[in-house]
């Protein structure tokens, strides 16, 4: 990996910043808090509400969890217009099907355009209302829409989700760009792999004990230590672990052959 | 995109409904509730509660918001071995840094691997407690970890919301698999995976050959087993690969002790 946790912390603080979830005359103040706590986990802090029903309350501030900073510097406006008049881009979350085809991205389409667009320009990112999302007029102020794909039996997204969602593909936005391919397990491993001479000295001293035992009958081996080859070459041993599978088996053959 | 709206619903519940959320020891039955709803806009449909503190409450049904047949079928169990028994791949949520490295997936990875195992056996999903997640032991019972990247100033991730992004992963991964990745071995396997009893079976009998030979020392066991169960959980072992693993078990035990 080449970028360090650090420099991928700061990278996405720099270009989350830019990006503005707009909040469309919100019913519920509780859907407001989820809302920050959502955007704080995955590193965003522009939050702008267009005409709430109600103010932010004691229920939006126990569902923030902490993300009271978002909460507090939230900007309310009473136009959509005001919300988006610095955003280069503008996206709309959609159900899918409009009268008038739109451009429509999916979540993970939507985040890399606007983490493009980012390291130039604010993105506004629309949510509408809890029970019928953006009206006709505010979606046409978009430059895109955005549709979260669901279950077509039941598309009940709660809007702090579709918020989390949508926050989520920026990040990964941001971690996955230019990064090259992880490590063969997604993790930096600790210790070195087992060398393949280790590996045939572990195998070659299970053989010997299955011999033993009776279990492998030498004059007709057919694939069995073909495939218990392939089961310990597949997980990759490291040194330590080929070191407390040989002190297992030294233990079984000083018990079984004293 | 080629396949229609119709086939992809379909394509999508038949695989997900291999894929099972298992919440362990969850604190506020809300949650669960939240939980149901985010699964079901998925179309997840299969819940499986470990021990919840508190039982299936008001709360919980006025948070699935109408995703009420998922916390009706929801299987309430006391032990995590009962939840994944018959699962073929098991995956742990976890946060990043562990003592031991284990397999780490990003959820989009996560996704594409349940995906491609649940066309052939059940796949679970743990999600830990509200404040400190699952346990090492709990997550040693896992083949791989997931990690859902977050704010390294603030990763306070609703539960909720944290499985709302692992389902959404999940549908993605169905409704983009055009051309989907090989197999996770990169060819397609002869054998069902051993399911999770099979292998706590395997490093059971195991553990105790090691007891009696005096490899290892019940008192002070230290990361032994761990080590063991993350080695063999690397390699997804099938399920003859098992059986020919308990055969020489079976062979060493009659040997040492007759």
């Amino acid at each position: 990996m080449s970028k360090s946790d650090t420099e991928i912390a700061e990278l996405s603080f720099d270009l989350l910043s830019n990006v503005r979830v707009v909040m469309v005359n919100t019913t519920l103040p509780g859907n407001i808090g989820s809302a920050a706590r959502a955007m704080k986990t995955m590193g965003l802090s522009d939050l702008v509400l267009v005409d709430p029903k109600k103010p932010i309350d004691e229920e939006a501030i126990a569902r923030s969890s902490g993300a009271t900073d978002i909460l507090e510097s939230a900007v309310q406006v009473s136009t959509l217009e005001e919300a988006i008049e610095d955003c280069g881009l503008v996206i709309g979350t959609s159900a899918r099907s409009r009268s008038i085809p739109w451009p429509l991205l999916n979540p993970r389409q939507c985040a890399e355009r606007a983490v493009l667009t980012s390291k130039r320009q604010k993105v506004a990112i629309l949510f509408g209302r809890e029970d019928r999302g953006l009206t006709n007029e505010e979606l046409a102020k978009c430059q895109a829409h955005v549709h979260i794909p669901t279950n077509p039996d039941y598309s009940s997204l709660n809007i702090a989700s579709a918020i989390q969602v949508l926050c989520y593909e920026l990040r990964m936005a941001i971690e996955t760009q230019a990064q090259p391919e992880s490590e063969f397990w997604g993790v930096e491993w600790d210790k070195d792999l087992a060398s393949a001479q280790e590996l045939d000295g572990f195998i070659d001293h299970l053989e010997s004990i299955m011999v033993t035992t009776g279990f492998l009958d030498p004059e007709n081996p057919r694939y069995v230590m073909t495939r218990l080859r392939r089961l310990f070459n597949r997980s990759l041993p490291d040194k330590v672990e080929i070191n407390v599978l040989r002190g297992i088996l030294s233990s079984i053959s000083r018990k079984i052959d004293p």
